[in-house]
């Protein structure tokens, strides 16, 4: 039997994924001579040195029991936000809840609501606790007990419907363990947000996650045929369908609400055949401008690349790029035939509009005889770019550990918005890291393109102070989300709200939407047990 | 100047596409024959044959004019549906609105729904009133007076970002007037549900209209960008965004609404280059399964055809086939690029399921040399459908003129369970029909496909009794809605909730989402003033 491998209770992943420390070594030295300073560092939070405040509820025996060790209630009073991670290096863990329920089926969570109605107390689901913004941070401004509810145990795939290419997959199940199971059948989620491996089924329905695929159905919202949820005035279940036109969409309701309405137990996705057909290319551009024109136009011709991301010259770099060029990845795949004639075409538009091919364009699949002329997974350049994009969140604890600011945020506008969007942003950012930082980078890729507009994602690095970085990183964030606002970006394209972002989603939602959905909480939770002050 | 063409005031389409005297008398002796009956005709009723109950409403002189004629009153008692036209035949007018609005401008909104909640009225947004759900129709079982706010003066295309390919149309707009103003940018909606002509973009979203295209975002769902809709508590606008994850989308609260959460009065919709290569075929198989086989196949394939088209051995003799196969139309149309090889591999998928082409393959296009080697327009196969297809409501209402029972019905549900849901509705129909028409003919096509299920579409065709052809078919709709929910089906695909169809819509619905829903109209609405009792 294998030893169990443990998530870390501070920071990103597997424990024994951490990075090395010769390899952390070396990154301090190279930070160090980026910024122009010697960088100290700050040693990992150990447990015996968390104080934390006494748990204030105590469960009756009919209830699984609530746990109240030190990794159990500080291990989920943050996130993995930057600022999540640099409270728990600063040894802060001001809010914790009062204790962690691990219910181990649907009854279980039914008992938990029951008691936390009648005992007052708060309850925050929980799936893999990888949110950046906040997502399952107890209300600071409560003075109520809270429980964190941990649904680990609701694992599994209940259930595969290969005909209509759909699974019914329980809350807690994490991506890899979904699709392992997935795989006898032939099939998988394709749903690869960067947190795969630490997020749950049910976490990206509650938070609208969003997936690797550049362009058509690639948020979670799409991929749901039906959830299954426990509120506490009963069971909020659809029913399976590809689609419906009757009345308002129940299972919209639920995408996005973030634990607020309803405990998710199950939901049934949509599922694909496993690709056997890859193509990609990636072409280089004199100017952001013109590979934006490129990538708009990809996103407009109706081709739906799977992959169509555009990386600025400062996030071109990573990918060898060091001409100031900016750098367009295009990429195609099915199960079903040769995408070819698709990337083809692509190229085509791109080159159009002053794109130059960088390196040779990739096909890969079975051939007419059926033998297969590459393997797929480790020959596509966009599986390398893949693992990195993994490893990030990895290296983004060391940065924290050498006082380092770290993070990213994302948005989306239209194409019309977006030139002058872009230059606020960045403006905005430079101004704020030069007074509180004295310098920094900001770097944009585009993760997403849809025919009216992209979701550009920026990644801010610049030298903090160890005891500040929090206070530091808030105020970088204030001045972006002010900036995106003003630009007519959203305030979060699949990050999702949480507290942090909670002062953007007030200022832009309609008014009379909020009051409904506070009605619609109040409808399914009276007693505001559910998550209370997230979203309403 | 040309003179205004005028709609119908009680059945379909315009009144000068009313279909011709000797053909419909034609038509009634192919049915005769048909039914081996002798089928009498009753005429169109006259305004001056409706005796309407007095209006109970009165506005003040700051309030647009509310018109009380016959025309305006008896005029918005119903949609379209067979039993509205049939009620039309029938001279019964038993619940007509109090009086009709025709609001100028959102101000005029503002100022209506003001009036409405000191006054005590109840207000039905209407748009172009081709509801065939009874989704205009006030409710039977209230007795307060009621105003139907006609909104076809707020109409227009507003404005294009052409950069973006979006576009902000007033709800009033009527689908050929939105496209008439778009055309000269190049652009259109692509957006075609059979009422095209005679529907409002304000409508489409209210009901959650289905397009023609037989995947992808079809839905008008997917092609809203924001909506602007006046509440009794204030404006409900969102932010113009490609995509966000910031909470439950408000968007999505409104679509699907129905009137009952506020009048929407401006939109902004995704809209498409115009099409300039089209590729299609027609393939016949000797088993219904077989040609569900192949639509599925498609539908999962990736390809996303702009056309899917299955039609069982009674539709398809409409399309020529006589020999009991059933067809499968798939076809692709582009403004980028041609779509060969897409039509390509979809005939093979459907000929290796046993498909075999009838006709030949069709493409057309600009060449290589820029030229076009075919007008694509008229030489599709699917515009000639498409004509038929926008034809069949005339045809309809001379249907009802002799007693025939002539209305369609659809649903949708996954793969897996559609052979069992055919052979229960089409069952149940034949026998309710034996039993209340001493016969008649169901057929079926399925409109939409989806990776996880089909659209089935059902039509039906019956000898009726004029005076009772109303209750007739409600015995048989019962009995279908009542096969199809037991079958795993939704009540509605595209055709919304209405009166119609609020029976099954609150079986199906999720118990604490009714409740939900409920409470957050009170929030916007509290003195339930908007279509009151139709979906709350």
């Amino acid at each position: 039997v294998e030893p169990e491998r443990r998530r870390s209770w501070y920071g990103w992943g597997w424990e024994d994924e951490a990075v090395p420390e010769a390899d952390a070594a070396a990154l301090g030295q190279g930070l160090a001579a980026m910024f122009g300073l010697s960088l100290d560092r700050v040693s990992p939070p150990r447990p015996d040195e968390v104080d934390l405040p006494a748990s204030r509820v105590r469960a009756p025996g009919s209830l699984p029991p609530l746990r109240t060790g030190t990794r159990d209630r500080a291990g989920h009073t943050y996130g993995k936000a930057f600022r999540d991670v640099a409270r728990a290096f600063d040894r802060r863990w001001e809010n914790p809840p009062d204790a962690v329920a691990y219910p181990r089926s649907e009854r279980d969570v039914v008992a938990l609501l029951d008691w936390a109605v009648d005992a007052g107390v708060a309850l925050i689901p929980y799936g893999g606790g990888s949110s950046v913004v906040g997502g399952v941070e107890p209300d600071p401004n409560s003075e109520r007990p809270v429980v964190s509810v941990d649904l680990r145990h609701l694992s599994g795939v209940v259930e595969v419907d290969t005909v209509s290419r759909a699974a019914r997959i329980r809350a807690g199940t994490f991506g890899p363990d979904a699709d392992r199971a997935l795989r006898v059948h032939g099939l998988s989620m394709r749903h690869f947000p960067q947190s795969y491996e630490h997020s749950t089924v049910g976490g990206w329905v509650a938070t609208r996650s969003g997936g690797h695929f550049a362009t058509g159905p690639t948020h979670i919202d799409d991929l749901v045929e039906s959830v299954r949820a426990v509120t506490p005035v009963g069971l909020w279940e659809s029913r399976r369908l590809p689609a419906s036109g009757a009345g308002p969409s129940p299972d919209r309701l639920l995408l996005g609400s973030e634990g607020t309405l309803g405990v998710i137990t199950e939901v049934w996705l949509r599922v694909h055949e496993r690709p056997r057909w890859r193509s990609s290319a990636a072409l280089t551009f004199a100017s952001l401008d013109a590979a934006a024109a490129a990538a708009r136009a990809c996103a407009q011709s109706g081709l739906q690349p799977s992959n169509c991301r555009l990386l600025d010259p400062t996030e071109a770099v990573s990918a060898g790029v060091t001409d100031s060029s900016s750098l367009l990845l295009v990429g195609f795949e099915s199960a079903d035939h040769s995408v070819r004639p698709w990337l083809d075409r692509a190229v085509e538009i791109a080159q159009d509009l002053g794109g130059r091919l960088r390196g040779p364009v990739r096909h890969s699949g079975p051939g007419a005889d059926g033998t297969v002329d590459a393997v797929p997974s480790d020959a596509d350049p966009a599986s390398a770019w893949r693992e990195a994009f993994l490893r990030a969140p990895y290296l983004r604890d060391v940065l924290v550990s050498f006082g380092v600011i770290a993070e990213t945020f994302e948005t989306a506008c239209t194409w019309e918005a977006f030139p002058d969007l872009h230059r606020r942003v960045v403006a905005a950012v430079q101004d704020v890291l030069a007074q509180v930082c004295g310098g920094g980078q900001v770097g944009m890729r585009v993760t997403h393109v849809y025919p009216d507009g992209p979701a550009p994602y920026y990644t801010v690095l610049a030298p903090g102070r160890t005891g500040s970085l929090v206070a530091q990183w808030d105020e970088v964030k204030a001045a972006a989300s002010e900036a995106i606002t003003a630009a007519g970006g959203t305030i979060t394209h699949h990050h999702a709200v949480g507290r942090t972002h909670r002062p953007g989603y007030d200022d832009q939602r309609p008014a009379p939407f909020a009051a409904a959905l506070a009605a619609a909480k109040h409808a399914v939770d009276p007693h505001d047990v559910l998550h209370p002050g997230l979203l309403t």
